[in-house]
């Protein structure tokens, strides 16, 4: 059954989940693009499968999931037995997983999404950044990147000596904070955090999303 | 095998813990105090085992782990056949699960923790509450109960029709803004919202934790 998911591929929620279908090679998927610039987010039909009106939402089958980080899971889980063992093997190695997943998305993207917003969201719109903002959010970040600095001298990914959901959901912020930003010392000033951005931002099914979300020729 | 809770009885974080252990039955685990008074979570011991110095942490033979959210989904995982079954049965109630456990950290509690903040933390220092920042997120804490009226007008609970992690992660900041910030009637004022409360502020282990965190005689 195809796996139909609601989304936009440029948006870092919505890449999260495609890189999750590709590295558990999941091929029969359709991605349904949800034009936001036109307010379709906000339209009933979408409220009806996404109360809260943001991207995306994942209908499989009979189910409906939204919340990125809740969609990979259940992808991780439903396929379990194939890809990249993106949830580990054993209780002790999903704990990791789970820990470091949720560091991403309480420390990690809290600080990150807001350094993002300040020098690239707003700059879009011709907004000055908040210079407050930019430098109480950089320290956390900082702070945060010297915690995955130790535990990366210490294995090779987050969770430990395996690629998973922990490492996969850093991939588009980093990114961003990276590209959009303009602000790949964060990254390259630590040895093993940028070891790290090697390892996983070469991984073949990033590089597919990415291509995926670059603007059409 | 004892476990060991690193923590505050009185610590919102800890006491999801806590809550997860007694709805899973589990009375073989101590809760060691983390004087956060006197710096104790900042000291070289401490932080060798929560690298960013904040509480709980869970300790269980040789596994050492952090973040609240991922300790009770280990929890709920380790114990699956006691208690109660937290994650639900079914791939679709886990699915389910995740989502919601998901919105209560993503939305509800980034919009119920600055409330707290603002209203409760911040007058026990003697500082008036910043008016601008409470209502925005006052705005947005009742768009999203609006969205939990819904959905708890199909189900007794808001993964379906058993009590989860995603209803108990709710308990401690729904308690703050109900009793310290004295908002009930962000709950009340709302017909399912109000019994779903009733439902599981009423839970053995709930009560529990709320007599460990209770001022001694």
């Amino acid at each position: 059954m195809t796996i139909t998911v609601h989304g936009q591929a440029t948006s870092s929620c919505t890449q999260r989940v495609l890189t999750t279908l590709f590295e558990k090679d999941v091929s029969d998927f359709q991605l349904l693009h949800v034009d936001l610039s036109t307010g379709a987010h906000k339209q009933p039909e979408y409220l009806a499968l996404q109360p809260f009106g943001v991207i995306p939402v994942v209908q499989d089958g009979d189910l409906t999931i939204f919340e990125s980080r809740a969609i990979i899971r259940y992808l991780a889980l439903k396929y379990e037995d194939q890809g990249s063992p993106l949830y580990g093997r054993t209780l002790e190695e999903r704990a990791n997983v789970e820990q470091w997943l949720e560091v991403e998305s309480q420390n990690f993207h809290v600080a990150a999404s807001a350094i993002v917003n300040q020098l690239s969201s707003r700059a879009k719109k011709g907004l000055p950044p908040e210079e407050g903002v930019v430098k109480t959010n950089m320290e956390k970040l900082e702070a945060i990147l010297d915690v995955y600095e130790k535990r990366l001298s210490e294995s090779s990914f987050l969770a430990g000596d395996f690629f998973s959901l922990a490492d996969l959901s850093h991939l588009p912020r980093t990114k961003s904070l990276v590209k959009s930003c303009k602000l790949p010392h964060l990254i390259t000033s630590r040895k093993h955090v940028h070891e790290w951005w090697q390892r996983i931002s070469t991984r073949p099914s990033w590089i597919k999303v990415i291509e995926m979300a670059a603007p059409s020729k």
